[in-house]
């Protein structure tokens, strides 16, 4: 078995422990914290299935104030930030005061949003128990809320304390959720690592899907991963060059995944980038060099491991529309992050109107092929 | 008359442009900084008295798009952020866009704050048009809105890329509002500067409000003000230390001006700073060896100068109980910034609950006293 670091340090001093001992880690690092009041902003599954084993491994949380949210995309709102900081008043919450985001990306986005802004800011640590806030979101101290459809319109750069990744979580999940991680763990791969991409390669999403996440090759490709994402991080905390490598996928994702919420069946993140990352292979091949071979190989994996929903009829020119308006565009051009080949990202590509569409139309084409 | 700078540097590299010729800076500053949509927040006031001058003077301003809020403290929440954030979204603004701030603290408040959050970050000028706005408020990087009538609960640092102070924005205030930025001026001269203190106190409030604003001391006391509080705030950006010496007067301040909101009769800020700093030389003199003498010249003087009402019966409980919300406690112990003489600030000095209330009575036997 690969052997997993317990430690990885991170962007702004903010470690990240990691494995089976992650819980464990949590009271000795709160404890040097010497926070004042603690509390704990969880949704009803973290509460019910994450909670009682933290509270038990933990007795510096012990007198910690639960603030529980609806969970979902939906709760990441500036509605929901305002209701944490009126109970944070409400409890006295203060300048020492430490928010612990047990929890999914919502919840980290949310959490350290509120952290950040909660009187100018006070400390926050994350715990992430889903996949993809494992593997991507609770790292990096992006925080943010959606306004209306549009995500993370709204946030700030701000760091956690430190980021505990405790595999065992993750069995508290359904398979969706799982699926839907293990699209942000092929991203990193398809832009980071090319050996990386052909271990995943091996196995077709559904075999993966049936491995307990205790055993390989689940481990390892989550602290890959993290480990990736950390030496973009570190590179460029502010987004003005290598980090913009973690949007492969995100730009036509993030419109599809505001659309699906708006219209009745949403996608989970990881399956909007699924998608996405196939438009965005698609427009690789057209404007960066990616092979034929690597375009097939890559999007009939991902069309065959994510099944999400044809893009058609009025939808095309919502979605259009709603990538205009995403945060990616600058002065009206949207800018995309491709691949050159497996593991070589490219930034900053100009794609107008017309090759986005065509990038739409492989997408519908790919899918069903595979159906 | 007094040499002023037209540019002094303070912190983060932000610029300070100051004097009759801000307002022709303006225009080769912005064209510099090559933003793309520029927007301007403005209230009816300030839309109506300075915004004529600043599109005559500054053709890089000629297409921007103007965002109207209504006036005063009551419109820095986070349901206004909300509106302005939307109406960047609908508008189109992208990471290029420009925010310019023109008005007083609760437009530079509000502004920097939505600046700071929208799409995590667009840049983002000051142009003070209250005393202060000019002396005060507009300067140093702190953002925030308030929650419901706690002021600036919810805030971020997040600096302007430049400020631009021209006094003859002044001359469209009413008289009330000079009397109110006075306040701040005055409590920088207390914190910082014993000598701007005695040439303060040589002429009565009255009688500096009859003075011109393009004339001494005025010009004198902004430029003081400002330069002391770029020191303070370049020692020190996240107020661990030094920037507390500026929350002089402003701890008792914030709760009298969060209480006069709520029932009836609101204070402006610098009414409330005014009665703010009587208390906090009470306590000086209690506390950390502020004589009697200047205790009393210190207090008259501002008792004189400033009319605010004298807090007595059910809201001497409401407004202590406001104050333990206010973010300058730790631990729940009340935390002030007092002086041991004109001058000379001394930082963390623990209140009790009876030693906060003697100086509120003495307070209000002060303004007996002069009345």
């Amino acid at each position: 078995m690969m052997k997993i670091p317990s430690r990885i340090i991170t962007i702004d001093r903010t470690p990240v422990f990691f494995g089976n001992d992650a819980v464990s880690s949590i009271d000795r690092f709160v404890t040097t914290l010497r926070p004042g009041a603690v509390f704990i902003l969880a949704d009803g599954n973290t509460r019910r299935q994450c909670l009682p084993l933290l509270l038990e491994k933990c007795t510096v949380l012990e007198n910690s104030r639960v603030i529980e949210i609806e969970g979902g995309e939906a709760a990441k709102t500036l509605e929901n930030a305002e209701k944490i900081w009126n109970e944070l008043l409400a409890s006295g919450a203060d300048r020492s005061s430490l928010l612990v985001n047990l929890g999914g990306g919502v919840i980290s986005d949310l959490g350290g949003f509120v952290a950040a802004g909660y009187k100018r800011g006070i400390r926050y640590i994350n715990i992430p128990t889903s996949l993809m806030g494992q593997a991507d979101a609770a790292i990096g101290g992006k925080t943010a809320v959606n306004l209306g459809n549009l995500k993370n319109q709204v946030g700030f750069f701000y760091a956690a304390r430190a980021v505990f990744i405790f595999p065992g979580f993750l069995n508290t999940l359904p398979e969706a959720h799982l699926r839907s991680g293990l699209a942000e763990i092929i991203k990193s791969a398809l832009i980071s690592d090319a050996v990386m991409w052909r271990r995943v390669q091996k196995r077709p999403v559904a075999v993966l899907l049936r491995q307990p996440v205790e055993s390989e090759p689940w481990p390892g490709l989550i602290a890959g991963t993290v480990k990736f994402k950390n030496k973009v991080v570190m590179q460029d905390y502010r987004e003005q060059r290598q980090r913009k490598v973690l949007n492969f996928g995100h730009t036509v994702g993030h419109a599809l995944e505001g659309y699906s919420q708006l219209h009745g069946k949403p996608l989970l993140h990881g399956e909007a980038v699924a998608a996405g990352m196939i438009c965005a292979s698609y427009l690789s091949h057209r404007k960066a060099g990616l092979s034929s071979a690597d375009l097939d190989a890559i999007s009939i994996y991902l069309a065959e491991g994510f099944a999400g929903g044809a893009v058609e009829g009025d939808s095309i020119a919502a979605i259009m529309e709603m990538m205009m308006h995403d945060k990616k565009q600058l002065n009206g051009h949207l800018q995309f992050t491709l691949i050159s080949k497996p593991g070589q990202p490219v930034i900053n590509i100009s794609c107008n109107h017309a090759e986005v569409l065509e990038a739409i139309h492989f997408y519908n084409a790919t899918l069903s092929g595979v159906s």
